[in-house]
């Protein structure tokens, strides 16, 4: 699909076809492409200010090295937009035909210029120097560039640090592009960006730099956006024989001015106007987010010690109002899931009342957080888990593993409630007791009311929806509503009058109940929104491994999807109603 | 039990209790425990470097702060003997009688002088910034010191750079003590350490200060291991109302010849002769590490581009002989399980074959990179697993997980070999594939050998080293014997030849043989060692969930066990031979 005739993106099909052009004509590439983002993100949302501020980076990268033998790695991977243009993949911005060919990440599928599949931060110079010392085992004499472009909110992640210490180690070829646009998604948090504050006001003379400090070669570059100096200094740094830093200052958003003026609004944006900036996607109403922090700021107005902690990504939770009402109550402990377990435990430890928002797919981080520090010492931490669904976005982003993740551990109780009474009951009393670790997951699906059955929930105790016979379905969290389709189906399907239950936790089992349904049921159903391995229908499974009573469980199979529409993941992973109807009948029938 | 009469640990059973004596009667008390640390350790074995080098900085700590209401946290806790012998522990190091009942690291259920149970590196800082937030919220006027005490090793793991990250941003008390020994278990690995090399080479006064650089106060400590000076140091910070970073230069191993000079190998001792510094262990005969790094160096000397990567603990993989032997095959990454796995997967998407090797218990640390960067991007990682093991030692360093912890993930095949030739077997497998990463869960077991019954593992066939009816045993790595056991019993006790079956992998299963197996099975009993949640068993248990075949499930149960005998442990665990063959009697009887 070819634009107007001087359009330059249409003589551009690999990165060779740049190395031709003039300064001005680089230029030109570089509106077009800036053009390009907004209209693809405009059209199907994607992230705007890291692609934006980048460009200058990427095609001088382009013009300078020669990809795929020289490599680079974009760290989390949000600003590869302009790479992908360069790199076979300008039909995936082009055209809204083929705006979903392409993903918002790198993906070796797609390309050879790519060579990972990245979606979360800090891994990028880990990755360089794997690259680099496989390089220097396999192809002693080769001349082939690494290049690892890490944004400076990733550098606040441990995983950067320790990419970083190692780095240092190499005596070989790695430039490192840290990309400073003073930006995380919000503000950049902690010590480290005093620090690199200093070395952009000294245009990077400060002898006091982390990364000399660590044997870096360094070079410091005061205007990112500026093409010939990007390209010069790639030019000089082109066959380097040692680690070099190059620390770029850009402007996040750069070229769209919203953007440049809300930088953490346009860091991602769902679909919007160009011309206005406004979003088309309609405002939130009545959602799970708000109850949560209403709840928090109810408690803290009553006197309650009560906190929230993040990891760089206020906007998921809504937190930005939250902050602004009890400002000494927040804390953005930066892109650091680790640090955000950690020290929400001794705060939990010490008194406090710690509330620590996390995504499914980042909280992965701090595993280890989780068993060592809050489950062994059985801290009364609150946390928020969103994202814990069986998503169809990214494969990078995948929120299926939360309920393996967190089930297996000691002490920890992770509640999945049904709807919003019934979630605000189990923050409450996670609140109030003082025995251990409570997690809660945060529905994802249209927001449901309902009455809670119970509002102590250090016992729990299966909430019975509806009482029936022979099938009994256990349907957790965000499945609950598959759960009533399911039993509807049974009874006209199949004339079988099922029995609904809600088990509110992923963690322990009510074997009291359990023990009693098998009485009159001989087939128990498990629906969750989650990996089934590792999940709870296993512990059901397990439970009923020894005794007559048949256990099918439902919920995403051991793999990864990327990009899939939900409906079709649905069919694929045999999680619709018709399907699990089948199922069971076939089960019946065996009987 | 008082030792002679001018004995100084005689007065001391509270901190309290050395604020009156002189700095002559300190220095006594110094070489006192220090003699303590090493009878102790002679005897049953501990950390003896660590305790050593940090005595004047406990005494120091407890001569001028005020615990427990100035707190101090220890990183990792290894170092934590003089400071259990002042704060009302000495028994546990006076009395071989009470050895035992002091653990080896920090534990709030032992005084109310620990904050928190620690054996992983690098949570300090985190830690110590969430008791003085809780400070600073809920007693605004508290004069309490917080002091957290980080070895220089400790700080190339990626949590302590997020910890001090968000320390910097304190506006009031914390003490951050980097003690620098100049050593983690073995060589302090990375850049970092260049940095603090300069800060010692000049007296802390080169402008290149990563600790500056990111706002803090800083002070250093030339000689750390000089009492009057550490208690100086401590009365100039105590109540600064902002945070400070003492860089403490400390020998690992003061006071004790064999320890200063071999650090690594007196970074923790088994049983010795304090005279010789002799160790009374026995030398290992045959054994599992020994094969694995044989067989490495194998194919390394047959020009196979294998490398191996370790966080920092060579030792335990006896990895310094082939250190020596393959200098540039070694990589050690230092205490950052996150860049090991990141990096390995770099290494090998381009082409050569690293082999990682971990230990259960701190692979927790990478369970975000072994997801989002060696399973999604399903790259032929090989992975040695250690330590994965239902253990008697301390709950902090519990290797009961993994096998939950990975069989849950995508892609990655997770091998539980049963003996010697096996576990060869799939390394060759796992190294000459090309497909996915492959972890082998190396035996902890005495060494047994065998024949493996495949050699080719992209496809599990299920190993039936005895053919039986009625009862199928699925024993898993180190339960094999367990189930050859279980296996006589039934025989002997209830007269039943029940079949025996070596599955070779938790990820997964052999769906053909299980299938046939339940035409004359009825019952399918799991023994795997590791936590039952989420673990093979019940990946089998929801197997056979819709059918006849009824499953028992052995392992662990969701829960922290701390300093058990493993004869205890198995007996509270139901997984003896006996308790097990009760249960599936039950089970018999209800068919």
């Amino acid at each position: 699909m070819n634009r107007h005739p001087d359009y330059l993106l249409n003589r551009v099909n690999e990165p060779e076809d740049i190395k031709k052009m003039s300064l001005d004509e680089l230029k030109q590439l570089a509106t077009e492409m800036r053009q390009l983002v907004l209209e693809r993100d405009a059209a199907i949302g994607g992230h705007v200010g890291p692609n934006l501020g980048i460009m200058e980076t990427a095609i001088a990268y382009h013009y300078v090295f020669d990809s795929p033998h020289d490599k680079v790695i974009w760290d989390v991977s949000h600003q590869c937009y302009p790479h992908k243009m360069l790199t076979g993949r300008k039909l995936g911005f082009l055209d809204p035909d083929h705006y979903e060919d392409i993903s918002g990440y790198t993906s070796p599928e797609e390309s050879a210029h790519d060579f990972f599949e990245i979606g979360h931060t800090s891994t990028s110079v880990s990755l360089a120097v794997g690259l680099a010392q496989a390089r220097d085992l396999l192809h002693p004499d080769s001349k082939d560039n690494i290049v690892a472009v890490i944004g400076d909110g990733s550098l606040s992640g441990g995983l950067a640090f320790e990419g970083f210490n190692n780095a240092a180690k190499l005596n070989s070829n790695l430039i490192i592009v840290v990309n400073d646009n003073q930006m995380a998604i919000d503000k950049d948090q902690g010590g480290l960006y005093k620090g690199l504050a200093k070395l952009r006001e000294s245009n990077g003379e400060d002898p006091n730099n982390i990364f000399t400090f660590m044997g870096f070669d360094y070079r410091y570059i005061a205007d990112g956006n500026d093409l010939q100096t990007m390209i010069d200094t790639f030019k000089d740094v082109k066959d380097i024989d040692h680690p070099i830093v190059l620390h770029v200052n850009t402007l996040k958003g750069k070229g769209y001015e919203p953007a440049v003026e809300d930088k953490m609004k346009w860091h991602w944006q769902g679909p919007f106007d160009i011309k206005t900036g406004k979003s088309k996607e309609k405002p939130a109403g009545e959602n799970y987010s708000d109850a949560i922090l209403a709840e928090l700021g109810k408690q803290i107005d009553a006197g309650e010690p009560v906190v929230a902690i993040n990891a760089a990504i206020p906007g998921v939770f809504n937190l930005k109002s939250f902050q602004k009402k009890y400002p000494d109550r927040y804390y953005d402990v930066g892109i650091a899931e680790q640090d955000s377990i950690t020290t929400a435990v001794a705060m939990a430890e010490a008194g406090a009342k710690p509330v620590v928002f996390q995504n499914s797919t980042f909280l992965q981080r701090a595993y280890d957080q989780l068993i060592h520090d809050m489950a062994l010492n059985d801290s009364p931490v609150v946390m928020i888990v969103r994202g814990g669904t069986i998503a169809s976005g990214s494969a990078t982003h995948q929120g299926s593993f939360d309920i393996s993740m967190i089930s297996d551990l000691p002490n920890i109780e992770y509640l999945a409630p049904t709807n919003l009474e019934e979630m605000i009951s189990m923050l409450k009393w996670a609140l109030k007791q003082r025995e251990q670790p409570v997690v809660i997951r945060q529905p994802e699906k249209e927001l449901i009311h309902g009455t809670p059955s119970q509002d102590n929930y250090s016992h729990i105790k299966y909430d019975v929806a509806h009482q029936g016979s022979e099938v009994a379905i256990m349907a957790v969290g965000d499945f609950w509503q598959l759960g009533v389709e399911v039993r509807d189906q049974l009874q006209k399907k199949l004339n079988i009058d099922a029995t609904l239950v809600n088990p509110k936790s992923v963690t322990g089992i009510d074997p009291n109940y359990l023990h009693h349904l098998s009485e009159n049921h001989n087939i128990v159903v498990t629906l969750e929104d989650g990996n089934v391995s590792g999940g709870f229908g296993e512990t059901i499974a397990r439970y009923y491994g020894p005794k007559d009573t048949k256990v099918l469980n439902f919920g995403a199979p051991r793999e990864f999807a990327d990009n899939v529409p939900l409906d079709v993941m649905y069919e694929w992973y045999h999680l619709t109603p018709e399907q699990i109807v089948d199922d069971i009948e076939k089960v019946l029938h065996s009987l």
